[in-house]
């Protein structure tokens, strides 16, 4: 018990006060489905004290992170800007912003993220319809356009590189159909983007959110965020305010550009860090970048062949940032990951849901997109599979 | 244009690709409202490669900071978590897990902050009904007793040190008058953790929650959020989902402890610049923080005073952590902001709302209560408020 300031009469407790050594973070190469290591010129960049949220130096890197952002999607979006989270809360803004209660909302399920989605409209009041595809594959545009001729939504929210199963879904001629159907189209690039081609304005897509610690190769917990024109048009008709503050698109669109409205205190750091992965990413060049992501994953899917391993999903709509592997038979999946932490310092993730225990998931993203990477994951992954075996 | 990848019709436009050189921060000295510097080694423990948000050393790390954040508070909940936001976050985090549509939501305003949460909870269904103070004033036990008695609340939200005024507002008693009349008390504590006596069991505060920059001596992002066993039943009686999936505290509550299920992409080097905050706070301990924090404030009171500068608040309810100053007849506010930031790097903070263009707010908080950066300060606005004059 330590004594007490005069203003009070209680006195302190040391019941939940340990005695800590400063951290020590181990160091590992993340080759799981994220978050991946940062370039190091991203974590240098953080290494700053803090500015004001209104200082005059912080407003010019607002106005650059989403000029950057508006490259990487290929978008002309004004709405363009980043969430002061992570990609959920990204995920979790689009719907909030794009639904009102009553409004039909398709959502096109083929993994994990796509459930998400479901739970989060279902939240903002949206009667919620689901199609469905196996965990592996992605949906025709048939098949997609029949979806809106049969449901009619006023949003259809579809993810384009699925964390959870490696699929890369086409999204050619989507946007398109939507417009028919005077209906917004959600799509998740959370996965992709930074890693592989999205042309968000040639797509006709509405809304979209992303994270910064995958293709961008940023730190997490700051997500970009978008809305084209037309969703914009629908946000400002309507009649229920968003239900969430915090991702309020009316009122955050007023702290990233003109009047320069207080929302929240910004996460600064963070924002050094995005603007710095962002600027790496144009110097770099998305012709380049996409296709560096795309040779390094087709050199790991040799390595893979090399070792007898078989991708879960077919070469055509195999992401280039992320590689789902099925786990041969007999092989326990969460000892060789947790053998590959230990006594490698190397992550990859396991399945989830549907494919629990069924694959590997081994991401090649961002700044470890590198062949050395690769070189180490399969002599590594090759050692700890004849260990088990 | 550059050339396209061969999956593509497209073709990449360079319309939103700045050539930007490296980042350059300015170094401030942040005396406002928030953010503050941060504590050196904080930023140091930023630092590093991100690792996973399952890696088994990232689970010590966040076990570590549930602990350390229940002595910050002075609690034993075991619902005490760091939100993956700004402190705006959390506030809506408090009321989104508190509220249940068409409950009685009474809120005390005494400040901006105070209509922040009115505005937050109307979005969660809560049927709000407000008391009001002047901006500069606290409740007393007995007005608050009395509105309890009279709009008989589910829930109860009140502002402990109100960013915007300067006050703090005292609490014994209070949890225990929302107990006789079967209340939730959320108490707002992002500018007193960590900088002036806080004792949220002795109090019976049910759910509270904070920011990073400011008594926590952190980066901004990531913000302290707690609720106590007895807000805890209320969540688990619910009949609607909490409405806001990211600050569910039914899911995240599965993160933060077993089964450890994922929820999001954890702001990883955030929580390292957390745990490194909240283990140099138990390393000084509560009691020699919070008399530092009230000793360097009485210092700035007295400096402030020698300039001929009056304070906004009585001395008793005046917060050790943020000073209001009124700004003198005749002098323009915003210059000798503008001009502090730009002939000194020094930050402080305008007025907001009823007080806008009033007063100044001058923060001493966390690592930046020195002795030291009162006397930059105190001189500075002298030299400042002669040359405007």
């Amino acid at each position: 018990m330590a004594s007490i300031t005069p203003t009070s009469p209680n006195t302190i407790r040391s019941t939940h006060r340990p005695t800590l050594k400063p951290l020590v973070v181990p160091e590992r190469l993340l080759l799981g489905p994220g978050p991946s290591n940062a370039d190091p010129q991203v974590i240098a960049a953080m290494d700053q004290q803090p500015i004001g949220h209104f200082d005059p130096d912080y407003l010019v890197m607002m106005d650059e992170v989403q000029e950057l952002l508006r490259y990487a999607w290929q978008t002309d979006n004004a709405l363009t800007y980043a969430i002061a989270g992570t990609g959920s809360a990204a995920m979790e803004a689009t719907l909030a912003n794009a639904i009102e209660p009553g409004d039909r909302v398709l959502v096109a399920v083929k993994g994990y993220f796509g459930h998400r989605l479901v739970a989060m409209a279902e939240r903002y009041g949206g009667a919620v319809q689901t199609i469905h595809k196996p965990w592996g594959e992605a949906f025709t545009l048939a098949e997609l356009t029949a979806a809106l001729d049969t449901y009619q939504p006023a949003v259809l929210a579809i993810v384009h590189a699925e964390t959870s199963t490696g699929v890369r879904q086409p999204l050619e001629g989507l946007g398109a159909a939507c417009r028919a159907h005077g209906c917004l189209l959600i799509v998740d690039t959370v996965t992709s983007l930074g890693g592989l081609p999205i042309f968000l304005d040639d797509w006709q897509v509405d809304l979209a959110y992303s994270c910064s610690q995958k293709g961008l190769s940023c730190a997490p917990g700051i997500s970009p965020f978008t809305m084209s024109p037309r969703a914009v048009e629908k946000l400002e008709r309507r009649s229920h305010p968003v239900a969430n503050w915090y991702l309020d698109a009316t009122l955050l669109r007023q702290y990233w550009g003109p009047p320069r409205v207080y929302h929240h205190t910004a996460p600064v750091n963070l924002t050094y860090a995005l603007r710095e992965a962002l600027r790496l990413l144009a110097e770099e060049g998305l012709a380049a970048r996409w296709q560096r992501h795309q040779k390094n994953a087709e050199y790991l899917w040799a390595g893979l062949a090399d070792l007898g391993l078989t991708c879960h999903v077919s070469e055509a709509l195999r992401l280039p940032t992320l590689t789902t592997v099925r786990v041969p038979d007999g092989v326990d999946a969460k000892a060789v990951i947790r053998k590959l932490l230990a006594d490698y310092n190397l992550e990859i993730g396991g399945g989830l849901g549907d494919l629990a225990g069924k694959v590997w998931r081994i991401g090649l993203m961002g700044y470890n997109s590198q062949p050395q990477n690769v070189d180490t994951l399969i002599k590594a992954l090759g050692e700890v599979l004849r260990a088990v075996a």
